[in-house]
């Protein structure tokens, strides 16, 4: 561990890019393994060990970073807090340093890797109260606002991992923020997608597709005033849901306190109906937003989109980037909505 | 079983497309399963059954459709065949009907989806020698070549799934090919890459890579006449392997039959040290060529992309496409070489 720690400082991770693509990659040295730990992680399934104190039920007292970020209940007890994270995948330090070898041209990685846990170790986002969820939104626009004007960060993504096949690492619920350098590639295909889109509709094709939604209502599994969720026309996974601002909003940081608590209803809500449909599944949900690189992207609409993982990637997904749904997203969205 | 039948033949697969981005998705509504069915399976680790006979050793016997194409050994067993699959992704038939909703496309699902197994139960790919290889390599030319220029297809993708993790649903080693009518969002941003690296360098970017790489030797873990195999310098993941025709070809089909023996060489060694040094992980592999759409792309150069599967996707990946890989590329390749 004390290597480990040791390397972190050492190296840096890198951004890599590829030649053919423009495409980047994280080499994230600073979590680096010896190459044999890769084979004995294979056969691992590694479970939690129930006489283990959990890492984040008591941070400081399991050697977390220190917060950034926390609040407090009435009674003085914590409710949420925000720290670093222990192994990140970027990490802050000066401006990142460009570096080319061959044909090849790298940059450090550089930015912010935090986590965003709430107090209940037994409670996921599926079996909290809007009140509480509208807690970690908060959150989530609090240290968004801190990091988006900080030197070097052009985009910040924010995530939640709910299951070892989801990639959660650690059983107590947590979400995650990354504040990167670069655009990533998605993020960038939809936000020019939409630019495409509204400068030949001239419209937002987040908004044509909300219209068209909720006028049908087939793929809808909820709505309120500020917010609507649906399994959408082209779902990339089984039971996909999207939860949209119904009024066109390009920044996510820029969300009202009211709106907040809609938001955390239509989240809750949908979360927990894929917790009711599927038992339980591994999930991730993120957020797309337009990036803080001091352009404007008036064409873009904000937007959280949730992942069950009830199937494996396979080659023909990892080799053409289509991915292969077993189910209707409007028989997906009929299942859930009766739950 | 038989209601499964049923719907294969009454729905089509279907293929819609991302209002903004452009991509499509697969709902394959051919292998659907009904919405209770999916909790379910993710309950059930699916182990195999040993008292069960395996679907593929006896195709036959196990109500496999009718092979396409079929190698037999000298004593008149058969070493290699080809059949579609029972359950495919995408159906032949007609000339694919768009269509429209609202604001949305989508067309059928119409192509080929098959299976190419080979004779031993036991032996992965990695166990075989380059002669049985060579023969995979040459059923994958055999079904390219007749299926290239069907009506309406435009893309052939042969991938290989190795491992629960990599997908693969039965044990038994054996490859598949999907003849598909769009070309898919990653072949076509490295199409679109190698076009612009082509026309700003007067150079293919693979020739690039490859020129660097041979040279350089940090990163290459195997070469012969024809073939070199290295780790990529912008690694998606940990120990993938590349394998390229050294030099400048841009269609995999054209493959000549010296140059099968060569490419199986370079292929079995690469799989063969991920074996060793992964102990058996899960992994896939697929082909990345230019399509079958009638057009000329003198600048792509068709290569073999190996990934194994030791980590999960999480919320970070999927939400960017940016992959995080946990060890340096050439710390891997080193590591292969050992093996």
């Amino acid at each position: 561990m004390a290597e480990n720690k040791k390397n972190t400082k050492e190296k840096l991770t890198e951004l890599r890019q590829d030649l053919v693509t423009g495409d980047w990659v994280v080499i994230a040295t600073g979590r680096a393994k010896r190459p044999e730990e890769f084979a004995m992680q294979k056969r691992a399934i590694v479970e939690e060990d129930p006489n283990k104190p959990c890492l984040f039920c008591d941070p400081t007292a399991s050697g977390q970073e220190k917060d950034v970020l926390i609040y407090n209940t009435k009674d003085g007890d914590w409710s949420l807090r925000v720290f670093p994270n222990k192994f990140p995948a970027f990490s802050r330090s000066r401006v990142p340093k460009h570096f080319e070898e061959g044909p090849y041209f790298g940059m450090d990685g550089t930015g912010y890797h935090e986590v965003i846990v709430t107090r209940d170790h037994q409670k996921q986002i599926a079996l909290l109260n809007k009140i509480e969820v509208a807690e970690i939104v908060d959150a989530y626009q609090d240290r968004y606002i801190d990091l988006m004007n900080k030197k070097s960060i052009n985009y910040i993504e924010i995530f939640h991992n709910h299951g070892r096949e989801a990639g959660a690492s650690i059983a107590h619920p947590h979400s995650q923020l990354m504040a990167i350098p670069v655009v990533s590639p998605y993020v960038k295909s939809e936000l020019d997608g939409a630019e495409i889109y509204w400068k030949a509709n001239k419209d937002c094709a987040y908004c044509a597709m909300i219209e068209w939604e909720a006028e049908n209502e087939k793929r809808v599994i909820f709505e309120n005033n500020d917010f609507i969720a649906f399994c959408p026309y082209s779902s990339r996974a089984a039971f996909e849901v999207w939860v949209l601002p119904k009024k066109h909003k390009p920044y996510f940081e820029r969300i009202l306190d009211k709106e907040k608590i809609e938001l955390a209803e239509a989240l809750q809500f949908s979360v927990n109906k894929i917790y009711k449909a599927l038992g339980d599944p591994a999930y991730n949900f993120y957020i797309h937003t337009s990036p803080c690189d001091g352009k404007d992207y008036p064409h873009f609409h904000w937007h959280i989109e949730i992942i069950p993982r009830t199937s494996v990637w396979a080659g023909f997904e990892l080799s053409t980037g289509i991915e292969i749904s077993t189910i209707q997203p409007e028989v997906a969205a009929e299942y859930l909505r009766k739950q």
